[in-house]
């Protein structure tokens, strides 16, 4: 098959690989489409230590059963892949298993992803694809439950109604763009600002919302002024941000992760009593309530996504990188 | 009046002082005991930008009125002054006031502290002392709320019942030793472990505790195990520890500050969505619900509390500055 393979620092080629072998229990699809994720690009700069070329990225994946217990079936892969019976999965936060595993990781143990043709997947992380659904566009389901899931632990942690709070997302990419949708179309609020650096990013990111999107320095913004702050970027600055605009017994989601250093101040986080609470990836059931929010078309029509072809892949990776690239997300087509 | 002045870094001096005068709807209260709190030593190693040398620092308080609307009445002093009208004070959020001010700070508004025999305080910061509770042991009450406090906001926060988690309190002193106190003694839990790197602090909390007291490098403690972490002590280290011991969708309560630097592991905090929380003093209602609790004796006999003379304050501020202090609570008798 062919396959888009991460073999070194910013480097990914298109090139033959071999096609994965089942196991039992498990399912080859033909990939339909598959996303790129931040995470992707954290690998791509070499900062991923979960990520170790060479390795298939990719762990947003729609495709067709080929062999298996359901062939021709159409499917949205669950990508994260977890023991089950640990105290964990018991109580249905598979996110938290201490043994789990995402495709498209080599650490701690080998599962190539779905920038190929093909992929293996055990066959409780297919999940069938709804028949109104676009099988492309079902690729975005995976960013669209780390979304889901971010904005319901905001929710979960707020002291007010959702629909009541004053919220600012931190990044226009997927996940920020995502959560901006689930927020105003699903939670029905309508006091969310989005800010996003990139100019390019910014115009899709205002005509595909009805809130605020803003550059960082906007006058328009407020510091001590947010109920709820979800950071879908993750580095020094944004967290920094997020504390500044962070309003006294707020919250602020950490969705984002692209680097791990740098100031934090736990200074007003402490005497303002603000929440600062991690999140990542999604439980199977948030996962399930995803298919159903695409298929109903609840989140729009999800024009914003870019297709491209797989074999185009290495351009994509650098257009992302230099931040040529205006869509928050690209998906490319095997 | 004599008072134990702040006059320079790691400097307290007994000296003559001038006696406060009062202003409408405040009283003058003579002092019966008040205690020295872990932010007068951060004032003292002049590392706190709200208290500036000269002041009068203290705000952990017991007296009679002396002049007043109840001139005679036995008080304990909630020092945390708010506005009473804004967002926050409507909610019973006081401590979240924008314009609130702390008796023994300087910044943004001076009001001299209880290391003194008088102080003037607004009337309804005051509080009747119960009979059956001893003056001077309710000096104890502002730590004890600030305590509850941190506990239930911890609380709160698990996702299972605080009787159930598996607590970690880190540093023995007096939030520590408190904590411990209210999570064994009303909250049922029999599954706490204190960490204290003072072996002798250590020692008496061991006294005064059913749980386990360890030193932090202890073999009995397991990384990645805790339910609900509370950091008593707020400084880079014993941040980093809590994340370390802190389990995968745990909570931390922050409920220290001895400095706002350091680094900070966001990668765990993100991957295993762990809450970090900061906390701030009480409301009007933990401070209430406090006296309660001393007043009923829930929380033991507390006899670690040690009482010294007002005009030795300046060898106790520099016993707890190097650490040859055992008590995790020092409180001064004028």
């Amino acid at each position: 098959m062919k396959a888009l393979v991460y073999t070194d620092i910013e480097k990914v080629v298109y090139q033959d690989y071999e096609i994965p072998k089942i196991k039992s229990g498990e399912s080859l699809i033909k990939i339909s489409a598959s996303g790129i994720c931040g995470s992707d690009m954290h690998a791509y700069h070499g900062k991923d230590e979960r990520r170790v070329p060479p390795l298939i990225l990719g762990h947003e994946i729609s495709g067709v059963v080929k062999e298996g217990k359901t062939i021709g079936q159409k499917v949205i892969i669950n990508p994260l892949i977890s023991c089950g019976d640990c105290e964990f999965c018991n109580l249905g936060s598979e996110h938290l298993c201490k043994s789990r595993a995402l495709l498209g990781m080599n650490k701690p143990i080998v599962k190539e992803g779905g920038l190929a043709e093909f992929i293996a997947v055990p066959d409780t992380n297919l999940n069938n694809l709804p028949e109104n659904l676009d099988i492309n566009k079902a690729a975005i389901s995976e960013p669209t439950a780390v979304s889901l899931h971010a904005v319901e632990i905001g929710e979960k942690n707020l002291s007010i109604p959702i629909i009541d709070a004053k919220i600012l997302i931190i990044g226009g990419g997927a996940i920020g763009i995502l959560s901006a949708l689930i927020i105003e179309k699903i939670k029905k609020n309508n006091n969310l600002t989005l800010i996003e650096i990139n100019e390019k990013r910014l115009k899709v990111c205002q005509n595909n919302l009805n809130s605020k999107v803003l550059l960082p320095n906007s006058k328009d913004l407020r510091i001590n002024s947010f109920d709820l702050v979800i950071d879908a970027v993750g580095n020094d600055k944004t967290r920094q941000t997020a504390v500044q605009f962070a309003k006294p017994g707020s919250v602020i989601v950490h969705a984002g992760l692209t680097n791990s250093d740098g100031r934090f101040d736990f200074r007003k986080v402490t005497l303002q009593e603000i929440s600062f609470i991690g999140t990542y990836c999604y439980t199977a059931k948030d996962f399930k309530q995803t298919i159903n929010i695409l298929k109903d078309g609840l989140i729009g029509d999800l024009n914003w996504i870019e297709y491209r072809e797989l074999k185009d892949g290495a351009q994509a990776f650098k257009q992302i990188h230099d931040g040529t690239c205006a869509a928050p997300k690209i998906v490319l087509i095997p």
